[in-house]
């Protein structure tokens, strides 16, 4: 593999959530980071539950690698006792995954409207009653929830939780060490009001995960996977990593794309081109290069 | 056909954009308009302009119906010199024709970002450039421009006004009977500052348009044909209508509905349905029915 032209602390806040990249299987994906000097990966539930969590926990604590979030919990606006018991169940499974992993963080997605229900304010009302009931389960296990806002299109059929500023009403009525936000540059890159809820979330204490992807048109049906690669598209990536610095997050920059035509590729390839991406697109020209001052 | 379960007042403020049926020719639109009862219609430019303005006006007024709209002009987020005098152009014709066919209110779509530009908030200042170039013009026609927020999922490549707020904050640096915005339940639907932008745009006499479609899902590829009939999705569309209402807006609720599946039945039946469901899904089942008082 060509040298890359980026120094390993370029890549010090960078993680690979491992969707981005999902051709490559656990071990290839531990393997290909240790290859390319990335220390941090995201992980998803279903390729966890196959290898086992416990099995992947030890891979990757092998490999030197670090689990920045298990994506994902929620899907909590079910209004059936049965559906909404079994939902909150398959919260504490996941908080149980996320414990084993080690990774402070577990994703959230709220979830959509019921068939036939119109009343959004009612469905975000059920997610904070559940997150009401989650919340301590969380704090057990050391583990934080994160609420992650989807753009306005996945209203319906996903997230009911459309802005940052809905997900800190929601966060704000809990603890900051239980509750949190996640910033994606995907879902939020459209928002006039998102400097102002960056800033809201990090003097709070709330900013639980920084994700990325870039915004690329057409969308395809269905929506959901038409992410694009890091600098192929019109967000400004480089002034919302900014946004979240000047917030006071300092934890991790994880890139999340799903895109058929990167699934399509080399999995190794792909996960260096977006370090490089990142290197490009993310990181300040001026700061990145900079060592850090001597003492 | 069959008779229409409705009375003549249920469908006084009814509007029928022409996009909604666009099978129909303009004078089987204005046919069936006087066959269902429907007295408002909402045009778009190029088929008034394949029929020719004036022939148009003639017709409708012919044929007893209002024109409640033209759409649409807009598209003033360019760059170059030459791109943007084509804009201004442009909309100064579209404004000639909102004129000729007697509507009060024509409709913009402000444009979308330009290709490599990610400076969202730049464009929307050339936005308001473009409006004080125009809203001149505007006045001497009659007509008033009327900025329509579009989804989100459009912020790139159509419209780079996405919120009811963003609109206000654009429509108020002019007079109101020169710039108002466009209440659209397609693209506010999910928005939780909704309601208060309603009322504030009630408030400054800025409700140029009410428009309506259902949101359903799956999007189609490019997600601009995947609007649904009204009661088909999840809009609460009878709630935003009272909002619009108790805004005080009196004016038309125009239903503008681009799907694909419409346009391929029968057009006359699609406006009875429309109709229909306008009534079903839209009205205030207690206030629609009942007479006026008398004096």
């Amino acid at each position: 593999m060509t040298p890359l032209p980026h120094t390993p602390s370029d890549l010090a806040r960078f993680s690979i959530n491992q969707q981005t990249v999902k051709q490559l299987t656990l071990p290839r994906l531990a393997d290909a980071c240790g290859t390319l000097g990335i220390t941090q990966v995201g992980l998803w539930r279903e390729p966890v539950r196959r290898y086992g969590p416990r099995a992947a926990a030890r891979l990757l604590r092998d490999a030197g690698l670090t689990v920045t979030s298990l994506c994902r919990g929620g899907f909590l606006t079910a209004t059936t006792p049965a559906e909404r018991r079994r939902a909150l169940d398959d919260n504490r499974a996941a908080l149980d995954e996320a414990a084993t992993l080690g990774t402070p963080t577990l994703v959230l997605v709220a979830g959509g409207l019921p068939d036939g229900d119109r009343d959004l304010a009612a469905a975000r009302e059920r997610v904070a009653d559940a997150l009401a009931e989650l919340c301590e389960a969380a704090a057990d296990r050391g583990v934080r929830l994160a609420i992650e806002p989807l753009h306005p299109m996945f209203a319906s059929d996903r997230c009911v939780v459309s802005t940052l500023a809905q997900a800190l009403d929601l966060a704000e009525r809990f603890p900051a060490g239980q509750v949190g936000v996640v910033v994606d540059t995907y879902h939020l890159w459209w928002d006039d009001q998102a400097p102002a809820q960056i800033a809201r979330a990090g003097r709070g204490g709330r900013i639980a995960a920084f994700q990325l992807a870039d915004w690329v048109t057409p969308l395809p049906e269905g929506a959901l996977l038409g992410r694009g690669q890091l600098g192929d598209g019109c967000v400004d990536l480089r002034g919302l990593r900014a946004l979240v610095d000047a917030a006071g997050y300092r934890g991790p920059a994880e890139v999340e794309i799903f895109n058929p035509d990167l699934w399509a590729r080399d999995g190794t390839r792909v996960l260096a081109e977006t370090a490089e991406r990142y290197v490009q697109h993310v990181l300040d020209p001026n700061a990145a290069r900079n060592p850090p001052p001597r003492a």
